[in-house]
């Protein structure tokens, strides 16, 4: 396989952009990201879009097409367009298939944008949108909400790790710290544990400050085979190992519900191939849509060993200053979770923070980032590992 | 890249399954490819699914994930399982994603799948639902459909090169024969002429016979590293070429309604990398999701110059023992069109012919043939060209 490098990043506002469409905000970021890299359109083989539900919140499907039409490569060079759908981990998913591509010979330079616009319609609806994600005939029909589920996870890792309902909390606290940092956050106030403790109820014990919102927005990055990177920008970023893995939809047929295995074997998978160990990697961003979901990432991804999450986020090591700083984005809770973008805009803050790009969340020495997706409650997990070339 | 051949094939019956549920069809056909492969199923490296909208048909996002947990994928091998959106060529895309994940040498065996249960909501709601394929702010909205569409394309092609309504017919007529020969086809009768012009009015100058119908079907196919497909069966057939292109999504942006240039660019990609002609394809399945949409097709591909197509059909040049059989499985119109299916199912009647194993309707001496499907009014198109390995 060939190596490949990132080469051009570009990221929107994440928000509720009620006054930008659907493609608009698509295409603000592939341009930024276009820009960034030094290419030009003619320079593109390739489209890969991470969209996890634009037929369900804006009535629109084969929205790759309609991103390479509107940014103009349809009607030009008529480039391969093609969408991936995954749940949350669209975007990332999205990114090992054009990491594939690029691999494989068959493309030098493409581009792989994620977006979604979720807040168009009632937040009722998008919950039921959301919902599309976990096993309808064996979840949602039976009353089993995303965030149920999340707190029957959080459950389980109190009742059987001794987590508390304070370092849940502490999750969320330093992810608004680091997204305060972020001029692309969707929420940027700190909030303390009592923020946290005080908000209403979403699930026992899952507050609406557990929990990451409803957003919308875009993130682009472009990508080239490593050996022509130089010769559009003096800070490529390799693609050092990719692995994604599947699991049961369905929570209750899992062997234990305070590990995702998706994750263990994407992890293992990524590790392999980029030839490291957790211990190597200096930062990551990993999937916190909810706070015990980013507890179960630390550990699943051999940060800390299984149980002791809680008591990191609690000692403050996965904050920016700590052992590994996490999320210094501000995560899906304060950088916001427009799901097919999520796992495009991880990768534009390993990037970023791996060219020393990241003012004042800048992690110090950043030498090897991690990036971390889910797709429902684990069915699909991506983990992609990125270095500086130089 | 590593060469990929097709070493396993399955398909469904298509039609009203209205007694079976999408995952129900999607593991049928996926039981039967892995039966014919001769491989166990930890032999497989990775899962791609073609689906265009489950989300809005079957209210579930996420089924590639769906489907690895119900096949038994999800739990022991954890294996990548990514779901692929490109409308009527979602099939086809994940069939060359698939490829592509084999040919760059990270994946040996692959799964892929396609699967549409389209039948199980109303016809007018399944309308909506195939208008998500087509631009909907600058074309649903203001009354387009589908069926108008391709209309449009019709009267075009018939103004500026004669094609007559009886033409237009006998591409239904062809289809219906051969799919009358097809047990797995969803309409088995052969009809003539005053059929399809006695038909009821769908979008003047198209015809009830003139348009496909909505199905419900899955397909399935194995593929393998050409250096290992002879470890699993004694009729490997290889991917000789395979070109993806993208054009506008709305139709009234294109240079031309009576081409699609997204076909022109696929096919141009496939013969380039299989380094062959249109003349030297024996046989093809072309997307038909109107009579026109096919004639346009057999021009596009070269097989028959611009303005052409009419009279290949009126002289039956593509049916079964003429000069180049088109659609022997009955194609989208009578083989059946599960959206999401179709571009497998294509490859599962492309691998049939190049095995001999086509039956009544096997086409003498098919060394060379040739998928190609579309999404929406042709804002993508695939193009895949296969060839028996001996």
């Amino acid at each position: 396989m060939r190596d490949v490098a990132v080469i051009g990043i570009g990221i929107t506002k994440f928000g509720e952009l009620w006054e930008r469409s659907f493609r608009d905000i698509g295409i603000e970021a592939g341009i930024k990201a276009i820009g960034d890299s030094g290419i030009s359109g003619a320079d593109i083989d390739a489209l890969y879009i991470g969209n996890m539900s634009a037929g369900a919140f804006v009535n629109q499907e084969h929205v790759a097409s309609l991103i390479a039409d509107y940014v103009g490569l349809a009607q030009t060079s008529h480039v391969p367009a093609t969408r991936i759908e995954a749940a949350g981990a669209s975007g990332a998913v999205a990114f090992r298939e054009a990491f594939l591509s690029i691999a494989s010979g068959m493309h030098d330079i493409v581009v792989v944008g994620g977006a979604e616009k979720m807040t168009d319609i009632g937040d009722e609806l998008a919950n039921s949108v959301q919902a599309m994600a976990i096993d309808q005939e064996w979840e949602t029909v039976f009353g089993a909400t995303y965030a149920s589920l999340h707190a029957m996870m959080a459950r389980a890792h109190m009742e059987r790790y001794g987590t508390t309902r304070e370092q849940l909390a502490m999750v969320s606290v330093i992810n608004h710290r680091h997204g305060a940092l972020n001029p692309d956050a969707q929420f940027r106030r700190e909030i303390n544990i009592d923020t946290v403790l005080r908000s209403g109820m979403v699930a026992d014990p899952l507050r609406v400050f557990d929990m990451c919102p409803l957003s919308d927005g875009a993130a682009t990055v472009v990508l080239a085979s490593a050996d022509i990177a130089e010769k559009f920008t003096d800070k490529p970023v390799k693609i050092k190992g990719i692995g994604q893995a599947s699991d049961t939809i369905s929570l209750h047929d899992r062997r234990d519900i305070t590990t995702m295995d998706a994750t263990v074997y994407a992890a293992k998978r990524a590790y392999d191939m980029a030839g490291i160990k957790p211990e190597d990697v200096d930062f990551a961003e990993v999937y916190d849509s909810s706070t015990i979901s980013e507890i179960m990432a630390i550990e699943d991804l051999g940060f800390f060993d299984k149980g002791k999450g809680g008591k990191a986020a609690e000692d403050e090591k996965i904050a920016l200053g700590g052992e590994i700083p996490v999320n210094t984005s501000g995560g899906l809770k304060s950088r916001g979770h427009p799901v097919g973008a999520t796992g495009v805009a991880q990768i534009v803050e390993i990037v970023k923070q791996l060219r020393g790009e990241a003012d004042k969340r800048q992690v110090e020495g950043a030498k090897i980032g991690l990036a971390h997706a889910i797709g429902g409650t684990g069915g699909t997990a991506v983990v992609s590992i990125l270095e500086a070339m130089r």
